[in-house]
């Protein structure tokens, strides 16, 4: 068959698929995100085959989730940080580090290399509060002081996240830690952190410049997209990932980027192009090859400790933090299992891990069991807890 | 190097000199398409070979120029047609016929085999009027009996074309006319038409419908263009080119397409993705294997006989029918080098050639060739011709 033809055919099916169980998720108030994965691991090796080139989808999303990144980057608020701004940071912190200790805990228990468990620690820091937000709206209880906390939170994981992540893939790209590689860790990160000062301080005259030149129409769009792909691309050749570089460029931009038109413009891209990475996240799910090479209960074994470190490390990181800055017991609960979801960019950086080679195929499958289980888990236990107050 | 990492470098790298040289040619008032084809052709083999993976381009090129033509049917206003419809449809038709004639008639002479003479027909039939427009629109004429006229013969031309096109393609998908093969693609043409007719008369209901019960955010722009992927890949499947199906999906939903919101973010969105596939036909440029099969005297034959026939079939052609149809010496002489410039659809019928084998590399770089030489020299011929009304 011709080559166009073979890439349309997959692209085609990838939308198709994506639209259609991202339609059940929303039906199902489950983020659309899950449809996605669920269209991959529908499609792919593990149930129909139906993607003839996997290639063909990684280029469109690898595309698609830089911009995703650079996009969350230029939509995170700082103020959301403002209100309550300390317990927020608290209380992010206190899951980051409750659960990165029992995820690397975990996996070094398995007997994973400690490269391998310092990358699903990371996997397993980040938050996604989407399914929180929407139960607590649901609830009446989002302009609450827990629901603004767990919004701040949210906000400040992202970032707590995102450094751990370039520390961690910086840390991937050498191989190991020596005098020598840490000098080109420093050397990235300091890359990274200076570009993002200079484009924090100087966007706004730089980007004035480039539109008042420019003969294109739209051209401010593209302009600032390309400063994201960019930093992404030059923070991949200084060995972190690029995502880390495509996140701290929107963070950077968020100040010019503000008007609606343009996100309005971004989301659309990004929920056209977007679930072609995470649908290329199902597709890279394997579980035969996990099945043939492990025995089903140490496969048992890994899945339970994994969801468990990510679970625990949420509600008892999280809770302690809210309750230790003065929230109540049953605000605290709350708040532990509305920062359990994941399914944002701990995935990404699950993906990441797998196409690198760092991460095995059954804490693969283990991340996505997590994100399944807290996303489906997390409505029914804040009703639960909060419902009859 | 990480796959993801190669990825974006040549992504990156396509974007920034996409954008750059179509500054140049915004700024030179020539259409940006030529600054992509110029930025591929300067990072690809021809000169500089930056580019690795050039499949990484031609994945985002495909679904890119798969969009585009999908929006040029979307944005084909049959109401061009209205005010001087019969002029716009004759002068069209002459240059169409002139052109085609001309080319398979130099091609033939050439020693081409006649699959590949009827191709290069195909590629040199279409118009692409936006450097006409813009200097009619300097010398105060766009809305004139001249100026109206071209457009519409646009238009009609486009018509043409993608239905040559589609006829062509679908021959070629076959390799030769059987009686059996006739049938086959008798049945292609049939089905694209039937759904062009379906989606007409039904899309308003459907789309409608899909709407209505989708729990999707900007859920209409994404289903208007999902079906447009899916009759370009129906229309692949049954051998005629995807962009056939694409063209005419647009066409069919123009009527639900008209917001002018819709409009800006599909015109964002191939401003994007589009200089990818643009890029991607100057990349596939490969000037050194033509001088190391043929002699340097006869690709000059080659380019000259092509670039004449394709010059004077417009000239000729539109230029006498103008005339037939009422229009004075002048004005007609203005129709027939208005209607000259390409740089659109022709480009991509002659990527598809290319990269399906039908056609050769020497007979590719005669149609870049007539590209810019009647590019760079309509906006002159036309002060020559109007300047001194």
């Amino acid at each position: 068959m011709q080559e166009e033809l073979l890439i349309l055919i997959d692209l085609t099916l990838v939308l198709l698929f994506a639209k259609g169980l991202e339609e059940l998720m929303a039906h199902l108030k489950q983020p659309p995100i899950l449809g996605d994965l669920l269209a991959g691991i529908l499609i792919g090796p593990t149930i129909l085959g139906l993607i003839r080139v996997t290639h063909n989808v990684a280029v469109i999303g690898w595309l698609g989730v830089v911009i995703l990144i650079f996009l969350a980057g230029l939509e995170t608020e700082i103020e959301e940080l403002k209100r309550y701004g300390r317990e927020a940071i608290i209380v992010a912190l206190g899951g980051v580090v409750a659960t990165f200790s029992f995820a690397l805990a975990v996996s070094y228990f398995l007997g994973h290399p400690w490269l391998t468990s310092l990358f699903i620690a990371v996997i397993l820091a980040p938050t996604s509060v989407s399914v929180t937000v929407a139960t607590l709206m649901d609830l009446g209880l989002l302009r609450s002081r827990l629901g603004e906390v767990i919004v701040g939170a949210a906000v400040a994981d992202d970032v707590y996240a995102m450094v751990l992540f370039a520390i961690v893939s910086s840390i991937i790209s050498y191989g190991s830690i020596h005098l020598e590689t840490l000098s080109h860790i420093v050397l990235g990160l300091t890359i990274i952190l200076s570009a993002f000062i200079l484009i924090s301080r100087k966007s706004n005259i730089i980007v004035e410049k480039l539109v008042r030149h420019s003969h294109l129409t739209g051209s401010l769009h593209i302009y600032i997209l390309i400063i994201g792909l960019v930093l992404a691309t030059l923070s991949s050749y200084f060995g972190l990932s690029p995502l880390v570089g495509a996140y701290f460029a929107g963070l950077a931009l968020g100040g010019i980027a503000r008007s609606r038109h343009l996100r309005e413009f971004y989301g659309f891209l990004v929920s056209l192009i977007s679930p072609f990475f995470f649908v290329y996240a199902g597709i890279l799910l394997d579980p035969w090859s996990i099945i043939s090479s492990l025995e089903l209960s140490s496969v048992f074994t890994v899945v339970v400790l994994i969801v468990a470190a990510g679970i625990l490390g949420k509600v008892l990181g999280c809770g302690i933090a809210a309750k230790l800055v003065g929230l109540d017991t049953r605000s605290s609960m709350a708040i532990g299992v509305g920062m359990m979801p994941r399914a944002g960019v701990d995935l990404v950086i699950a993906v990441v891990g797998l196409t690198t080679g760092v991460l095995t195929m059954d804490l693969y499958f283990s991340a996505l069991v997590l994100i399944y289980a807290t996303s489906l888990s997390t409505p029914i236990l804040l009703k639960v807890i909060l419902g009859h107050k």
